[in-house]
């Protein structure tokens, strides 16, 4: 129920540490950045993730939408765009802002697209010689399979065979487990990304494997999922309850019981199976956490525009 | 926690009837209509609505978006509408789409007003012996507070004060309790509305007393509170660990306890308050709502719309 | 200056007829059909498209946005469409949105694209058996050069590789020579289109040559070129002033002079060659016309919809 | 045909020179900006535009969509409107954005408005000693006649009855005369607007005089009338084909014959009345103005931003 590789390691954990993963955090100021790094598909699958390096920058100052901390998170996600994306001068990029622009929690991905330099148009025009600071950038919005009738993976897949980037960034709108994550962790990883509901469809992926080219996950959570909210709620109101005699006998084991939590999740799915939990300002939040991600991105890949003054390029 | 006086009526009567309320219910098919009709200001509190009459009908196939369905909910939206507009030739009409068009479960009121025929500008260019076939109808989405600076019922009163309408009628997205409800029912209530958080601001108040003409409230719930999910959903809990074993104990008083329920909300607020729980493909059902709700606007409004072609003048 | 092959060929044949090219014209009330067939390569260079059927269905009444007259273009338009598209049962269709959606006049094809409905994922969901009544109809808009960074053809032929449709129809905005063909022009062609500015580009071409399929082009007139109502502006001045004393000598013969033409062109492109001429009420004729266009493709792939209430499909 | 005081006082002094009016100029680098006075009725007849001062920041570099250039032009329209606006610590301001949000060329004023930061409603929530630093702004996009249904003045008076602001600011797409202004010209004006057609009306002015509080009009011309373009490029030809032999005895003299300009309208309203000329990349220049305008309103209105970064807040 989360596509955080951060919560599912330490849900992973809860008992006993998992071998072959690679855990490492630092702080500067309220900002936390921690890289879960999953070294075999053993260690993936006990965590539920491929093998890769998930780096998660948690600023819940986000939600305060203060264009100075903005700023700050900014300048962390380049760092760790550009460790992953490991540029030279003619390296293209591809960007690819996943899901469905008209539901907002949705539409992450193509908010960033609307703002973000594209060039590789003006590259064709240019002298080779004077390409350098010119970094060849597109960028597509491929929408969801509901409003496509086609699966993204499939039209991503058309596209990168035609315009043959030598990296592909995805971005896209994330489901978390703890609400107070959204809007506030952006998560990137160098394993890519399995769009909408493509289980166990190879073409669905996008990643090194089926794209031929090193592909970034860029990811923030914008819902979590209802069950979630029902499953950590239970743990809070047995603690509130323990002591209120009535409640008081109430199963203290539970948050412990994998089983029980599993047929929690069965009994739930009915009702809450097709139910999404947002913040009331989702849209402000997406808005502002669309302009961090594309200003980042801005000035990792364009020589010309410096990290102080990206936002003023990353208007929507 | 909910908009709907229907649930607020069974949540009220949970144990005991409540005297001064009226109910009926009739059902045809699939779609069930019931209206509850709060007689004086003592039976109001006791539910938590204001009185007055709140017609509700509930169609839980307008999730599956069948065009034929739809024209079916119309048809009992309308003779609702009808009744309670109580329109004459001349009578003319402001309609007042309510919401934030940039957060999609919210934009319901907005999205509506898209999709009205609005006809007031033209009357005056018409000779007053051919305007009865020609009702004066104005539209306005006037926003939310957060995108205005200023409480959406002072705009809405100014309107009011220079169109000088006969009758008001808002369109607004609820919140439930219950997430079946959810793009499957429609209120249409006599007693007006409150936008937004206007607690206790007379000025907010969009009502017969407030606006000076009949003001009539059409809403759709389109969220539940994140607290309500996790409260009914305790219900459920309760219900199938019982007999499990350890859960046994469980508090199956809990649904009967109104001093649990309060202690509930309150240690879930901090984290869930702010929260709201919509469907998955909510952008496709406020899209379909609106048609339904637009269409039959348009056909009770304009003598020359019927009922069987509304849904071409309500696109989008 | 026009993408209308009924235009070019008015304007080649001036003076003379043009061999290999054959008009039919039939009329409807006030609807006109016509169609240019060009045989050959020869006949394309003199009137400046490539060979291939072109039809016009021009309905003045559009302008009016009467539902009843644009169900009676819808109908002509699904005739010609049938026609070119050949159908069977399981021929799969992939539709594509030309054109840039925050451009009003340009976001025809995006607007048609939201208001088709889409079914080739449902199709791997039902068994082969029952596919009869299922139509595989997929959709995209992908965008313009600017948005992209990609040129639109190559985005298509990577899409339309993955998707291997049986048929391509691609929707786009047109220029016209003459305003009055506005929104009111509705052409449709079996030589594909070559979107954006892509002149002696192979690749940017979307023709049955290049995607391997039959590919159908529907075109709208939304602009004219400001250049072209300068030059058919000057007929009408000069017809006007003629006899009016001063003018009388004015230049009756510059209608027929090339030379004159080309520069008048030359002379003008510098202040007005980037300017665009639409209606005032642009956004409500798009509109119009998208509801026609979405509503006679669902009618014409979607074995289910019938022609008489396709309408009420193609809502946005 | 224009709404540029600074191109109705040019026409009008094309052969002499207007009284009771002064105008002045000064230029920096690539940015001219000047004032036309009006300082009486006799003078506001000759020219066409109510009695006011009328300043107009000319940049044809915004074309170009430099930041820094953009940045440059907020400062020099920062000064004209904290002159104009004369505000002292606590003065409250009400923007209204004027136009239609869902025609490109028209959207101007309702794009401004998205990017302002409104803070009215926070103003009662803050103990009265703090408010210094933070000044009461709404802001409001009402929408257009075929909108609404109703006189976009009606519905702004109504507004205003109720925020009772100290200074009313229109924000409005214009009409100019000449192409190169498109997107590079903006006009402030203290004379207020009249929105729509409200010729005649009353009611409809936004002025000083209708509101009951000083109106400032920021204005960008976003559309020419196509009529505007024939008239001017007649001149062009004219030149252009004097001494071409076959035009040669050509209307020199047209463009300074009053009646021959009446005339020529008169015979091109029926075909070209309706039609608008804007760039092609209408909406990325709309964009661009949006940022500067909502850039330098926020700067001058919130004492908290520096015009240095006040392109981070004017986000879209």
């Amino acid at each position: 129920m989360t596509d955080l590789a951060v919560e599912a390691h330490a849900a992973a954990t809860r008992r006993r540490a998992v071998e072959g993963v690679e855990v490492e955090e630092r702080r500067e100021g309220r900002i936390t950045v921690q890289s879960v790094t999953i070294k075999d598909a053993a260690a993936g699958r006990k965590i539920g993730k491929p093998p890769g390096r998930y780096v998660t920058v948690h600023a819940p100052g986000l939600r305060q939408r203060s264009r100075s901390h903005g700023a700050q998170v900014a300048r962390h996600l380049a760092v760790e765009l550009e460790r992953m994306l490991d540029l030279e001068a003619t390296t293209s990029v591809l960007l690819v802002g996943l899901g469905n622009w008209n539901a907002t929690p949705d539409a992450l991905g193509p908010r960033v697209i609307e703002r973000v330099l594209v060039s590789r148009h003006l590259n064709g025009a240019v002298p080779s010689e004077l390409r350098g600071d010119l970094r060849s950038v597109a960028a597509v919005a491929p929408g969801v399979l509901g409003l496509t009738g086609m699966e993204t993976g499939e039209i991503v897949h058309g596209i990168v065979a035609e315009a043959r980037p030598d990296r592909v960034v995805c971005i896209d709108a994330l489901a978390a487990q703890d609400p107070d994550r959204l809007c506030t962790t952006i998560q990137v990883a160098d394993s890519g990304i399995r769009p909408g509901s493509g289980v166990g469809n190879h073409r669905a992926a996008l990643t090194r494997e089926t794209l031929g080219v090193p592909t970034i996950a860029v990811g923030v959570p914008t819902v979590v999922h209802a069950i979630s909210i029902v499953e950590s709620s239970l743990g809070t109101v047995t603690e509130a309850f323990r002591g209120r005699g009535r409640w008081a006998e109430m199963i203290g084991a539970f948050a412990d019981d994998d089983e029980d939590r599993a047929f929690l999740r069965e009994i739930l799915t009915p009702s809450l199976g097709a139910l999404m939990v947002t913040p009331k300002e989702i849209d402000l939040l997406v808005r502002e956490v669309a302009w961090v991600l594309a200003g980042a991105l801005n000035a990792v890949l364009h020589p010309g525009i410096d990290l102080s003054d990206f936002g003023e390029y990353a208007q929507g």
